[in-house]
């Protein structure tokens, strides 16, 4: 991925009691982000399937955030936000305060920059 | 950090159950691997503190492994053996079935390399 920061989808994903016959949250998830302009690389399985859906906000320099919980009829225009926020931010660090709720209570990782 | 693999080891995790008075347990294990040799960058908490210890996995070009669930009195050697068999493959992942049980069971995400 050329892009200065970089989002990554699960395509797998299944909210918690899903329907199995039914279409992948995660794939869902994906197709809202693209309907809307969002750039992202596709991923089947993050290894985080008890907290789907899943994504991953990074890029050079930035923590990695791990996250979960999102609900592609519920989250998408708070994932949206947070996508452009985490942008903005140099260290990729958004202040806890203006991250949406299902940010901040679904992160399942954050890793530090590794050129730090 | 300048090593082509590289590990993060947080250093505030406590194991479920951890007398919350004692030393915190992701502190013992990186000392437990500093100890070993095991060259590490320490981190004030991954954000996966249900599911401590956590450790992070990851290099250029590799896939990126959040692992949880090491109990530095347990599974030392087991995550020293992962550690080797990170760095001995080219894109990090490491064969399923040669992985110990307790990085099988206790992956908590895994992300794919940036410069795929």
């Amino acid at each position: 991925m050329a892009e200065e920061t970089g989002l990554v989808v699960c395509t797998t994903c299944r909210l918690p009691g899903a329907d199995p016959a039914a279409p992948r949250d995660g794939a869902r998830l994906s197709a809202a982000l693209s309907a809307h302009g969002v750039a992202h690389l596709q991923q089947e399985c993050l290894s985080a399937c008890a907290n789907g859906c899943a994504v991953v906000l990074r890029g050079p320099g930035r923590w990695t955030y791990v996250q979960g919980g999102l609900d592609p009829d519920l989250h998408l225009e708070d994932l949206i936000g947070m996508i452009r926020a985490y942008a903005a931010a140099p260290d990729g660090v958004v202040p806890w305060r203006t991250r949406p709720e299902v940010i901040r209570k679904n992160t399942i990782a954050r890793i530090p920059p590794m050129e730090a």
